[in-house]
């Protein structure tokens, strides 16, 4: 996340671009780890200094590719390299990274917990309270919200799985495992009798 | 999957059939991971360049063996090598080869979902539809189809667990995947009270 | 599994004797890759050429230890070395042994599957039909029997979870396997609305 | 946990840190392996020969971090380094500490079986009685009570988690997963149609 200054040599992208490629390979890892990105589900990305992003490319496996699979798009969302084709899904993350300066991570994966419940849910939110796993969020009480411009930290889209975000990789997935430890909760909940 | 010319000597041979071995002990371990291979249960196969096929012998576990429990038959099924006994479900691998030239690669596993959805339900198919993972399936609505003249991409044998193809091993697991998604989904929609 | 003659050098044994070990170890990690021996439930034994028995100490984790948790019995057992105490669940090990001189494995773990179903249920039995994993029982049809002259492949006891064998350590852990995925289809079953 | 006497050298002292927290790192580690510590929850604890603490920092991944997310208090949760800033859960380590000489190591985890059903449950307490992982427990028939007075080996906070402790880093992590053994079998029977 360095080399934003004028003298940043070419040595200096290229390790701020091979770090970036890493922790999206490590985040889809961990995600596949836990049964998120099924199939070729599921996309990550990281916004570099110089406002660009690497993403996932589209129709690779996030538990098991390596950094060729991570692309360079513009702010925009057009790939950098000519005759390159973003995903489908890359829009979405240029739109949040757009929305807020402060969002450095996207993370988006597909659950059980998260499909069945979007599915099932007529309403158009989920609300969580009284969960201590709350904090990851900071006092945030409604946290999954499909309406975009409510929305500080993560959203799902119905049969789709969730978008989470954060200033960091590393908080971007804590967010996602809170949340999706939430639906998790919520799922078992809706299981009990009543 | 190269070595198809007449110049393909007999190192490149060799070299086809531990990349198809490899294949196979890869996929057997990631089914493994998920559970999707108890015991014995389950097979796995490859179709070579000259039409034959490496397939897990009978027996082994899918999750624990190497390159060794990879035998080869003919179209037909019977062993390449006089005395080696291919398993019982060689024939259905052998027969989806058979059908459709552009098929690469068939895995057969079990799971919980699949095995307790195809006893319950009395229905012939089940069907999907809304959810976004359905794109690994290129549009196909009704995935799970016990007709296999109807089927293109995987069928599901009631209490037995589901096979799976494409023309190749990657695109193979990760339809198998987005199914059994698919499937741990809807069991879990099962269990929701109405 | 050699050395049984009387050539056998005491090198021969001492290999007999860590292979034994690096079994049950390995099998003991696989067990708690599963879930089926939390705290330090579950114990797991092979059978020696010469009749004694090798066995995890009581108090071990058997997903955490090393072969240095595995100690030796005689056939009725006592421990070989004197002083060294045998965990209580020894003698069922030793009574399955006596009983049948082909059993040369014997594993016992703790799944939710086995605890819920087995104090849930009032009937003296739990029967499986139509499910393909009864391959790996080879034809029994009722494979779950807590009445142990009427049982030939492995039983559970109410609360406690359930003893398999085999001839050798693959094939215990893969009826363990078999019975285990059997019984999580089970409870599955049981949850759906009717 | 030697080098508690006059003789012990600086070397003994950073040797029994180190010890302590790589304990810490790996109970992290098998404890973010099922699930336990999801996004930046839980934490772990291990007291030192002199009194001091070996604590988790706030705000760290359980399961991703490094020996230097292991921070040092004081018997009354002060920070030994000026300057550093425990969690707010500090004190209920301490807490347990100061009750009991007896205790070695202190483990705080979230599962969704903990979170739901002290979420869903009216009653004060989680009775658990014939089943044989309460061995684990040694005799202790109700193991899971908010009343900390009454409670010798572990409690669970409504919504929040379980704490478990003992003598050392081996006894609480066995106590944890039988304790959450316990609660996933609870939450499996409160499933099943009655």
């Amino acid at each position: 996340m360095d080399g934003t200054g004028p003298a940043a040599s070419a040595g200096t992208l290229a390790d701020a671009w091979n770090a970036a490629a890493d922790e999206i390979v490590s985040a889809g890892r961990r995600m596949d780890g836990r049964g998120w990105v099924p199939a070729t589900a599921g996309n990550i990305s990281v916004r570099l200094a110089d406002g660009r992003i690497a993403i996932t490319r589209s129709g690779t496996h996030k538990g098991l590719m390596g950094p060729e699979a991570v692309m360079q798009v513009e702010p925009d969302g057009r790939a950098t390299v000519p005759g390159e084709r973003p995903s489908a899904e890359t829009l979405l993350h240029c739109q949040l990274y757009a929305r807020d300066p402060a969002i450095g991570a996207v993370v988006h994966g597909h659950s059980v917990a998260a499909t069945v419940l979007s599915m099932q849910d007529p309403a158009p939110a989920l609300e969580f309270s009284g969960y201590e796993l709350l904090k990851a969020f900071q006092g945030l009480a409604t946290i999954v919200e499909p309406h975009l411009e409510e929305c500080r930290l993560g959203y799902l889209i119905r049969g789709h799985g969730v978008y989470v975000w954060g200033p960091d990789m590393f908080t971007a997935l804590a967010r996602l495992e809170g949340l999706e430890f939430l639906l998790a909760c919520r799922l078992e909940e809706r299981k009990l009798p009543r």
